[in-house]
């Protein structure tokens, strides 16, 4: 599907269509079972494909949208942003971090495979995740040094994003507070690592994709993300204390039973639900000098906010 | 130091100031303990700075005066080579993989810290490593087209080694080979990916920072680097049957207790030592047509294979 082609859909046409271009995408940037070692391929292809709202590849898509960014640098942005969070998640529900038994609605990688091939998968997805962003295969038809450029620009906003200034610090703060009283803003800080620096990512680097951004066009789109990203988190909070695990593919209340500070926890659900819905605001107030072609971002911010799962 | 003024140095010296030189820009390349998380970055630097033979860095440099590789480069390729083999260790070192309590004759990282700190440190370190090789910062004196177009291609060839179809894919036939009698090639094989990738992207690195490789030039590297890289496996194995955890610096005698196949189990110590000889003759030829400018080359070729730890 091509980004400019969608413009045309409902919202709900344009994700089905984005997420099912992800599958193809990614199948088409893991690598082989016809590659040698076949079962770390395997076990890498099991947990990447067919799963996942793909939250991140919409984020990169709608973003693209707004500075026309070429469908080249859009599919390999989205899938190394996946390959990323996909990684992240299976080493999260390994035994030594949350002890996770169900993903997705299917057995983690541990619990189908083994520790050491969940940790090997892991770190396998990471590489492959820079690997597609500094692809150059099938670039050629756009200006060369321009793209190069922005690549390169990509691939250091994505390591900066996934590491400890970003994902991997948010985990290990998150560790740390088990157990512990945080104050809001504690809990917010970690989740603006945690998962907000990948949300970010996402609807930067679908922008950065098109052209070298204007401190307010940066400005603005961190605004944006910052919201949305907050959002997503509450939110999440608010399905774990209220959603069963059919409904979520993963195991409900396990933020109250490990003892995990939540929104839910510290503000009780009915003043989560507001934030979520001030956050909401915020997001599209941000998205406001952008006019019409924001209007996919719009979207995704009302459905990170209004899903059920 | 410069790699250029090193022309003038006796191998020790030089070797010693390349030594010196990595702690510094590893130093310099790290997380520092003032930013969030501390402790997640106190870990990352305990077992990346002040131990290590840095045989990566080593290649990096001496590839690079090959073809006076800019210095900036150098330091980016060879922090990041390092990063990722440092991750790889510490990953390697946890109890799902092989369970090793001393590293570089200090404490392994999951048992300093422990198994979730150890996890997380190891993904940081490979996000660092690709933040490290795309950073542009105090590029600007370099032909910017050419600079990028050279750091685009190391991310790229970076990841390629580090990913399944070098280092993690390595590491998963090593896992799955655990107790099965390996014939010859499946060993070289293994050991190819496991060490060689990433040995072999060193020495790729080094050179590429300097100009776009011929390919002549790629496949006399390829093989100096295919030879070095077995050697140095060779000789491994041999210092495992033979030398003691505190020369190591590691525990000895880990492949016979854990059952795992190796140049010694499979051609006994004397055949061992001869193919490590030959295989440093094999690396000697490759560099022929290099001239001198292959001296720090040939000089580490002989270094990997009469070492003592």
């Amino acid at each position: 599907m091509s980004a400019r082609l969608g413009a045309s859909l409902s919202f709900l046409d344009w994700m089905q269509g984005v997420q099912t271009a992800m599958e193809q995408v990614l199948d088409r940037f893991l690598p082989t079972l016809t590659q040698v070692p076949a079962k770390l391929h395997e076990a890498m292809r099991y947990t990447a494909l067919d799963g996942g709202k793909r939250v991140r590849p919409l984020l990169v898509f709608a973003a693209g949208d707004l500075f026309d960014t070429p469908l080249p640098l859009l599919e390999r942005a989205a899938a190394a942003l996946e390959m990323i969070h996909v990684y992240s998640l299976v080493h999260d529900d390994m035994p030594c971090m949350d002890d996770d038994a169900l993903r997705r609605g299917k057995p983690t990688v541990h619990v189908k495979y083994d520790e050491a091939t969940a940790l090997l998968v892991g770190d396998a997805l990471q590489a492959q995740a820079f690997a597609v962003m500094s692809d150059a295969v099938g670039l050629s038809e756009l200006d060369a040094v321009a793209t190069m450029q922005r690549q390169l620009g990509m691939v250091q906003l994505l390591a900066q994003a996934a590491g400890s200034a970003g994902m991997c610090g948010g985990q290990a703060i998150d560790l740390a507070s088990v157990g512990m009283t945080l104050s809001l803003a504690e809990l917010e800080q970690m989740h603006r690592l945690k998962t907000g620096a990948l949300l970010r990512a996402s609807v930067m680097l679908g922008a950065m994709g098109g052209k070298t951004l204007t401190a307010a066009e940066s400005a603005a789109l961190d605004e944006y993300a910052g919201a949305v990203g907050l959002a997503f988190q509450v939110v999440d909070d608010i399905l774990d204390a209220t959603a069963d695990s059919a409904t979520l593919g993963k195991t409900a209340g396990k933020d109250a039973a490990d003892n995990k500070p939540t929104y839910v926890s510290i503000l009780g659900l009915g003043e989560s639900q507001a934030l979520a819905e001030k956050l909401r605001g915020n997001a599209h107030q941000a998205l406001a000098p952008f006019g019409d072609k924001a209007r996919r971002l719009r979207e995704l911010a009302d459905l990170i906010v209004q899903r059920k799962a």
